[in-house]
């Protein structure tokens, strides 16, 4: 990782948080409710969608500000997901981040209602916004809806909930994350390229890109749960090997995912190459994910 | 009840479920998850809040298919709400309409992502239509977030959690009711003005309308839980004072809510006066509220 995607990417993730506390100011939300939604809206993580989206837009020329909204929404539903995730009913978690996950500190209910004020609200932040013209907005609406919804995202969970107790095939593998993360991490370059008005070769490109960063950023998760640092991850390395899950490693073995990641991190960048997008934050973010330690 | 109400909602119900079927076709969604959110979504019911949007945009003289997506994605979305709520987290419900929860059939995990996943797919479908101008696309969108989200029901069901246990006042009654089901009431008839382009001073009176509707509408759900029909009903009645839960009928007796009920259909149809709409279903909507026993 080059010092100026460190840099970028802290400046970013900064820049970003403190528009959290801002999402909800204002409107007559329930006290109980929003201290809930910020709870873990406010969690931290390395906000790596929205990153993702702001590195777009500056690589197309474009200003951070006019994917803010976006970023928010997505932000929003991302980490609405883990909130239901973390259900006793679903991972049934207590730690996330290092930190009692939602439910443990509000109460299942509130917990659920939490997470659906959440993946509403993200709607509602990017249809406000009146910087972007409607046309992308509702682009933008619908596009997000595709990626988060039972095509995407949840059904991936969905997917993944069968596969408990099952030994899948690398396809059938690659098949369930490409729904289940990878459609949240294309939304945030696709997005970005509708609302910098790219063109059909820049999009088309950009979307492979993400498509092999969303796939690389899954095998490297999966590389962390064995190899990673415990105390940067904030949870216990091994969890799924003690769970039985489905991963990369499971399947190809350490040195076997090590290898898959880096053929998918130089195709990312191959995907940037054609557009002539590959000096600059979006083929450092894929380099990156080759030498993360958390 | 007029015969020409009742003619025109079996009319409409029919017409609006038969298009139900149709949300998911063609869309590669987990056959398990699509099953689920089906199971819920043509569970019957009364379809009030498609009918009022239809309703609605005949009496502004436009046609009901402009009103389709948009009444889908609401009836989606009230259709998430119910297999929440059900949740065993929350009400711990095991019948609806007479048939069992979503999380009976599906188990619990598969039930909370088809409310995740019916609440997401209701925008992608409203995003869809391409009959709809972009521009009022995005006010209905936006107008939904808020209907369904932290300001609207999803922040009416956490004050309703917090009110457990407590009595409250009428006014705090009231302003539950507003959000936890008043809004999605609401929007329909707002949304069939955006759709018709109705002028200011319709807008304003339909809205008004759709308030004092809302409100009959829960006192009269209240009155059929101590007077209704059990079989029609589809589930015992007398939940609500088993459960003592706060109700029109706990804080005002049956008699004192029927009267409550009967000024707030007449404020109903007093607005629709105001812009000249008093003739037409949305009056018989309101009256018929006065009379109904399931």
């Amino acid at each position: 990782m080059t010092l100026a995607l460190i840099d970028y990417m802290a400046e970013k993730r900064v820049w970003f948080e403190n528009q959290l506390p801002l999402v909800f100011q204002g409107t007559p939300v329930t006290p109980k409710l929003k201290q809930a939604m910020l709870y873990s809206l406010q969690a931290g993580g390395k906000r790596i969608r929205p990153i993702l989206l702001f590195a777009t837009l500056t690589q197309l020329g474009k200003s951070e500000e006019l994917g803010l909204s976006t970023a928010l929404g997505l932000e929003m539903i991302h980490t609405y997901s883990l909130i239901h995730d973390d259900l006793p009913a679903m991972d049934n978690d207590d730690l996330r981040r290092g930190k009692p996950t939602n439910h443990c500190v509000f109460g299942e209910a509130t917990a659920i209602l939490a997470g659906d004020g959440l993946l509403t609200a993200a709607f509602q932040v990017i249809a406000n916004d009146t910087k972007i013209d409607v046309s992308s907005k509702c682009q933008i609406m619908g596009m997000l809806a595709i990626a988060a919804g039972p095509e995407g995202m949840v059904g991936g969970q969905e997917d993944d909930l069968e596969a408990e107790g099952k030994t899948l095939q690398l396809e059938e593998l690659i098949s369930v994350h490409r729904r289940k993360t990878g459609k949240l991490i294309r939304f945030p370059v696709e997005a970005a390229a509708v609302l910098a008005k790219a063109t059909e070769t820049q999009t088309a490109a950009l979307v492979r890109y993400s498509e092999h960063l969303g796939l690389a950023f899954q095998i490297g998760d999966d590389i962390l749960d064995i190899a990673g640092d415990e105390k940067k991850l904030g949870k216990p390395i091994g969890s799924d090997l003690t769970n039985q899950k489905n991963t990369y490693v499971s399947l190809l073995g350490l040195e076997g995912a090590k290898e898959k990641l880096s053929q998918q991190v130089n195709a990312a960048i191959g995907s940037l190459r054609e557009a002539g997008l590959e000096q600059g934050y979006l083929a450092d973010l894929a380099d990156y994910l080759l030498h993360r330690t958390y």
